[in-house]
């Protein structure tokens, strides 16, 4: 323990936020001198709070400005194979609770003791996004230690997450162990996806909205049902699956809707689903002059307003989503609007949706609220950053 | 239209939040003249802006602070039975497509077009709650469509709504059609709760947390299930279903835990729940000294803070009941808190509880963030009185 630097608080910066669980350790709250600017990215520090008494271990990055990242609360811990191996058979015994097979996030970084890492699994493969450097510098350790708890026998290195720029990392995909064949049939809500572990956005497969995915077609049997910003098919699907009479995916990709169509193929419900691709908002347009309608409606956007700045613009943005989705809602239909955007609260984002659905001449009652499916847990001092939010609407 | 009374607004009043689904009239908003003080309460009136224009037809309770509650945007339309029928078509429309059987919210107020009127269906039998004085004074003409509409058999009136002294109404239970029997089997989630519509607390079930009963009872499988502030079993009847090894269920209330045991021997699960009667903190406290842990615990007590006087209190309530409750849950095991305050928000509730389980000496991570179920919608404009909150931390 003696053998490591040290990071000290302010005497002005509050460590009770961080002795009551907050995670992180701004670089405007310790002391920066030129000995702890030195220090390599992912180096382990120990931090101690302005009295000199060892907080922690933390996971240090000079150069951003969450400067530290609590590891561990026991500064003597050490941090390699086997305590790898402990947060992710924690992490695991979570998702066997829940799930029947192997297809989840079994690392939601922070909430999961494993800051800025996030590991989603996909039956014997899985791929991990060292967000932070602290990871990053000890991805061997990690990946031996996922492969002693999972028995993965392919992983992959996902280096697009936008954190990693802030940390200092590269931006490099690259397969770690094993090899990748072609898409994975992943059984989700009584539907097969087919996951591109290489090719896709993020990693391949949003398992975040499993549950909502669930719940919107629980609304859609029978009925005819639009998914715009369909991804890999992700809401259309899963109301095949629950006995929707037709499915349309809209998207902007091509490759996501050949792996859509992939998908309902291995679903059996490939007679029943249609896609369109194009720009989500002039497809919208296109359907409204069309004349069609739908009984259910989904829109699930990338994110608007990734950060602070960009807010008023995403507002904006899920506002006209609404606006244009509304009048393709049948009377009596269902109307789910998302938004994976940090920067837009619940209320903001609510706010915005009825907003929209009201310009575009409708009114509507809101029938649930849901959020990332239980394997995105999340701490409760950063439980405002949760930031999957899908608002069902019945017009 | 003509013969109606109209009230209308101030010209300093902002027709704007109306015009946009706002369904609430505030005496402070409105011209009260002598007239309009002289109204009996649940005249009807044709609500007029500043400018003497129509906005719609209103409910007025001249002493209530909510003066008038929007009942059509037709300021001509008639209040009769066949206009009663059309709200509850379309209430039932969403409850079919939504459950498989007749059990269920069928009218959740403002959101359903009926302000102030809770309808709950159990089967054959209906539990009505007019809890405003226009559908009080028109009782008769709502039966009967309730009976058209739905073919129920047999219709209680549930007057112990808290809002009823706010409308002048009397608060006698009576019933209006049929005949009452002993305690109505519900199904739900797998299990058989039974339902006592003329002795229970509120109308005899909470159909309000059946989404969050499913979610927990997917955690529960093959654990021990401490079910605090149980009423009728809610949650550990749905977790024996799901295949929870043991449930515990722990009210205040010998007739509420008399009907979990019924609902236990009708679900079949008798053998594996136990009930335990007493102060909810006195039996956290005994169950801690006693050595008792537990792989999930649910708290889901009544309204802390029913209203914003006792916002503190009531946070101080739900602090407690974490602090007390977090000890008994097993390392990797599940908490799940609920609050049906309305004065309490999200936020201040997960802060709360996250404070107590920090007090309770344990950490924890949110995996889930549940509200009340679809049958019970909210219009977006009163959204923000969305009172059910469910947190699940795993500690």
């Amino acid at each position: 323990m003696s053998e490591l630097p040290v990071i000290r608080l302010l005497p002005k910066a509050k460590p009770q936020a961080i002795r009551h669980g907050f995670p992180w350790v701004y670089s405007n709250e310790v002391v920066t001198d030129r000995r702890t600017r030195a220090l390599a990215p992912g180096t382990l520090a120990v931090l101690e709070d302005g009295d000199r008494r060892p907080m922690g271990l933390v996971g240090v990055t000079p150069a951003s400005k969450i400067i530290g990242r609590m590891l561990d609360r026991d500064p003597k811990a050490t941090i390699d194979r086997a305590w790898f191996e402990d947060r992710l058979t924690r992490a695991l015994a979570h998702r066997d609770r829940i799930y029947d097979g192997p297809f989840y996030r079994l690392v939601h970084a922070e909430a999961d003791g494993l800051p800025g890492v996030v590991i989603d699994r996909f039956g014997d493969a899985a791929v991990i996004q060292p967000n932070a450097a602290w990871a990053d510098a000890r991805l061997d350790d990690l990946v031996a230690a996922l492969v002693a708890v999972t028995g993965v026998t392919t992983v992959l290195k996902s280096a697009s997450g936008r954190a990693r720029s802030l940390e200092g990392l590269d931006d490099a995909d690259t397969v770690l162990l094993g090899d990748v064949g072609g898409p994975v049939p992943v059984q989700m809500n009584g539907a097969t996806y087919m996951a591109d572990l290489t090719g896709g956005q993020k990693t391949g497969l949003f398992y975040d909205q499993r549950d909502n995915h669930r719940a919107v077609a629980r609304l859609a049997r029978g009925g005819q049902v639009l998914d715009v910003f369909s991804h890999v098919g992700g809401f259309a699907l899963a109301a095949l699956a629950a006995g929707a009479e037709t499915g349309l995916a809209v998207d902007g990709s091509a490759a996501a809707l050949d792996l859509a169509r992939a998908g309902a193929e291995a679903s059996g419900t490939a007679d029943r689903f249609d896609t369109r691709q194009g720009d989500a908002f002039e497809v919208l347009e296109a359907l409204a002059a069309e004349g069609r309608t739908f009984d259910v409606v989904i829109c699930d956007p990338p994110a608007f307003a990734p950060a602070k700045q960009a807010r008023e613009a995403g507002l904006r943005a899920y506002e006209r989503v609404a606006k244009l989705a509304a009048p393709l809602v049948a009377d009596g239909g269902y109307l789910t609007l998302c938004s994976c955007s940090h920067a837009v609260d619940l209320a903001s984002f609510r706010n915005a949706s009825a907003r929209g659905i009201g310009k575009g001449g409708r009114r509507g009652q809101i029938v649930r609220t849901g959020f990332a499916g239980p394997d995105h847990p999340l701490l409760p001092q950063l439980a405002e950053s949760g930031y999957l939010k899908a608002l069902t609407f019945r017009l």
